[in-house]
């Protein structure tokens, strides 16, 4: 295959071949016919760039033919260089280290703690890997969890793409880690079949803790001139003719790979969704209302689990394990073990829901920017948002999230400003195909919307508007409540504001927008508690971009490195609370004046 | 302090306390009055949410005042809810968990391997902060690089923020763990003076490998209402008054903190930078170049080291570990240590340049979000940026990495497209504030530029230009060669079009871009190998939006899920090649002759 598309990892998958060999030929079930099914055992090729080792399965299970596996890496194959979800047989995409195992954790918990099956997850890790933090995340999480039901093979060829690792072939460093973060752990020479075949067997029959298999391989396994050499990684082989001769010439090998045991359960029904009721005129927090709409999810919809990063009474998802605590899993303080569990809860049909002070999403962003490759659809809570939470300072305050969010692949961003709002819009996410992410506040703030509006993905709202518009102020989350200050006092002064809660970052409400800047004379002014980059600001001029009058827009955001202080002294110091809104407003209307 | 600023974290501290006060009293060795001098220890508070203990430290060695004490959290002190270099004696940030450990090593590091002085590195860290798997990426490295300069101090008090964590009060867990990885590990009382003071004495006195005191304290300790009681993380004691009686009333210790042996040796001189030289017409790529020029700026400043995630190979970080292997640090697979040790080694006046591929960047987004709160100077290069990298699929294309790093406060954004260019940038980011990022390209592309030519940070080069210039082009790396192309194609049609090379794009070159945009009227092409959200179309937009007549762009990037492919192949189906811009120019050229 390597040979064929001139690049690929051929001696990564060659150290793997007989632990792979024989998990398949005798411990895999796995139904190709039915790759959906729960009833599945799970297998995840941590080491991505291995990814002709899983087609050549793929070819022993009779489910791809000799063409395609020789169309690797050409475009328009499923068979990508690191393993996607195109594959229908792949749940997830690796080919970052280091997220395959966490995301198997992901898949054990939900067979051993929400669907109680007999279902196994068998996660293949290269040892160059094994240096990622989140690896340990995951042996120390699947330990706490009791995952019994995962099996890691760590590959141990001890190359990496440039050299030795740090432990090379000291196989008892890996057991001794593995073992003080709770796991069982078998050492062994990973090209002896009975040893492998003793210790998959070994891993099957441990109960009440996950197993690892240390295995020491050989990179390059069977051909002289790449085995154990450095140099040959992510390299096809010179001569792969010859290598295959070496090997023992074209070989046509079929394996039966077994099926489960189907007996899946049907579908719980899903019941009437009845959101939290706040009054208007009131002040809750956005978080707390997430809290409450969570909750009422998991009551409606019984494939709805939670996940949060032990900070669950600051983001309100402890109301959700509260009310629903058998689908709640604490994923302490592990961010990316927090968004990988996600990520395998939702491969394996559940509809996760995680959550973490904003700020520190940016930890999981490599999983976040890999979900989007696997397909993923889940959901993220950020909480916590730019300079109103005040005291804590700039370390716990998210001011790059909405970039960092809006740039992954067909994500959703949604920054609602009040309770209500915040209800609906998490049900409407949990309807929404894709990663979507919903930033909330930390103080309370006004309900200024009825229970009874209806908020759709994509839309916005205009809280202000007359004929006589001369400008249009748009914000979103906090920044709504000044605009609408700032409206009242332009209003004093005769300037009529049209004022647009932009709740829908990504899609955009691009339409409504152009009608606002048509109406007020392309006079924009934006205002987000974020940094000037990729946010609120950007996204409105993307959205007008292309009209035949593109606005004059006043960008207003956070520019200098916030401190501590109170939430309103740290919105003015910003430049983004009401009388700066005001004074961007006086500014384009005058202009124009001027102009005119 | 707490009570006085109604929130804070005092529980978290008065478990430290007496952990803090031996250190102090009879190990720290700090110059309070030349706080960079490299001979001095450095102290590092990775659980930041203590910082009530820190200033407490700062009270008592008499460098604060009872009256700055008071101030704590409010506007405008220094004191600010977690520590920040906004306090002299503090090198960096901390309150985004996990983070002070690795950032220690970098530290370490230098003391160790770089500068041979015989100073420390204390790091306090949280029992919570140890499910994060950054971490273990520090406990891992710390060994590897035998960092017997460096004690960790865990701060067991078994409770986070909502709970207790997954190991508890089990010392002799993590003691298990850090042994596996490599450290020499004491198990105690935190509360037990003579041991801390026994444990301590140990730690400096251990060579080879690097100490970590794991250390059972009681959360609270010293309050009987708060004293191993969960709930209180995060808030004021309810009665600090009664609180301070129960801890022995109000006192005024002062300690003499010791200062270290000074012996600092002379900065070495600096060189002529001789950079590479690349031949017009000659097809070399970005990141061959950034390995050259690296080396070449090592030769000049002896300040500069270089580090990488075990792909020095693919970044061609390699030249420089050739060049300058004392001054160069492999950082395997683990690119949240990569990031933190850059940011360790700064804090001491080291100059860091830190590359992996532009993708796995990702990873560590955490610790660049946070270094910029810390005042961080260094430079980072992601390579294989985009679609253009071909074959090996979308887990290895960055196409995420403008829009997140201009995202980071006070952040450079530098995308060069060709040889010389890219060595005239990494010359320019040396002597740059804050951190600066490079994105560099797999292929090879033609050099444009002659290497006499020059390149300002914040500038832009205007590649094709005339009167009669209709449309204008922009592009930045491997788009600038699709834009010349298409510039061409254009021509035949007698379609004048101007093409800027947009290589920094963060700081921007708005007044070259108005000129442009007036030149052309309003008629703008952008193309870029990144997702449409935040990359080069947006700064574009952002850095024209205040323009009396504010362009119409047209904005080119790559919008479906790439796949395995030809890199032209990926560029032609992204819609981003020299045909896609040619038929975006004669759109906005047919409108604009509509309109007309």
């Amino acid at each position: 295959m390597s040979a064929a598309a001139k690049s690929g990892h051929p001696t990564s998958a060659m150290s793997a071949a007989d632990l792979a060999a024989v998990l398949v030929d005798g411990y895999l079930r796995f139904d190709f016919d039915d790759p959906k099914s729960p009833a599945n055992d799970r297998l995840v090729f941590s080491k991505g760039h291995a990814s002709t080792l899983l087609y050549a399965i793929y070819r022993a299970a009779g489910v791809v033919s000799e063409e395609d596996i020789l169309e690797y890496r050409t475009l328009g194959s499923m068979l990508e260089g690191h393993p996607t979800p195109a594959i229908p047989w792949v749940d997830v995409a690796t080919g970052s280290l280091g997220q395959g195992l966490p995301i198997g954790v992901g898949m054990a918990l939900a067979a051993k703690h929400l669907e109680r099956l007999p279902s196994r997850v068998w996660v293949l890790c290269g040892d160059s890997e094994m240096a990622e933090g989140s690896m340990w995340e995951a042996f120390e999480h699947a330990a706490h969890f009791g995952l019994d039901n995962l099996t890691a093979i760590i590959d141990v060829n001890r190359l990496g793409q440039r050299g030795e690792t740090m432990v090379g072939w000291d196989l008892e460093t890996y057991v001794a880690r593995a073992e003080a973060f709770g796991w069982s752990a078998i050492a062994l020479d990973g090209h002896d079949l009975d040893a492998i075949d003793a210790a998959l067997a070994q891993a099957t029959s441990t109960s009440g803790r996950p197993t690892v298999l240390v295995a020491r391989t050989t990179k390059g396994k069977g051909v002289a001139a790449v085995e154990n050499v450095n140099g040959y990684h992510g390299k096809p082989l010179d001569d792969a003719d010859a290598a295959i001769a070496e090997l023992g010439g074209v070989t046509d090998i079929r394996i039966e790979v077994a099926k489960p045991d189907a007996a899946v359960s049907e579908e719980p029904a899903r019941g009437t969704l009845e959101l939290p009721r706040y009054e208007l005129g009131t002040e809750v927090a956005t978080r707390k209302a997430y809290g409450d709409a969570l909750a009422a999810l998991g009551a409606a919809r019984p494939d709805v689990v939670a996940l949060d990063g032990e900070v669950s009474n600051s983001t309100f998802a402890e109301t959700f394990a509260k009310a629903h605590p058998e689908r709640y899993f604490e994923m302490y303080i592990a961010e990316q073990q927090l968004v990988a569990a996600a990520v395998g809860l939702q491969a394996v049909g559940w509809r996760p829901f995680a959550s973490t002070f904003a700020a520190f999403l940016s930890r999981a962003y490599d999983f976040v920017r890999m979900a989007a490759i696997s397909r993923a659809t889940f959901s993220l809570c950020g909480s916590h948002a730019g300079v109103s939470i005040g005291e804590d300072g700039p370390s716990q305050m998210a001011l790059e999230d909405i970039a960092s969010l809006r740039a992954i692949h067909g994500s959703t961003v949604l920054h609602p400003c009040d309770a209500n709002q915040t209800a609906k819009l998490v049900a409407a996410m949990a309807e929404t195909e894709g990663i979507s992410y919903l930033r909330t506040l930390r103080p309370a703030t006004p309900v200024l919307y009825s229970p009874d509006e209806e908020f759709a993905i994509g839309g916005c709202r205009v809280l202000r508007s007359s004929e006589s518009d001369e400008v249009t102020l748009i914000g979103a989350g906090i920044t709504v409540h000044e605009a609408l200050k700032a409206a009242d006092v332009l209003a004093q002064e005769d300037i009529a504001a049209r004022v647009i809660d932009l709740y829908s970052i990504k899609p955009i409400d691009g339409e409504t927008l152009r009608v606002a800047a048509e109406a007020t004379a392309g006079r924009l002014v934006t205002v987000e508690d974020h940094w000037p980059e990729g946010g609120v600001g950007d996204a409105v001029l993307a959205a007008l971009a292309e009209m035949d009058e593109p606005p004059h827009l006043i960008k207003l955001a956070v520019r200098e490195l916030p401190k501590s202080g109170k939430p309103e002294e740290l919105l003015a110091r910003a430049g983004i609370d009401a009388e700066h809104i005001a004074a961007a407003a006086r500014q384009l209307v005058a202009k124009s004046a001027q102009t005119a």
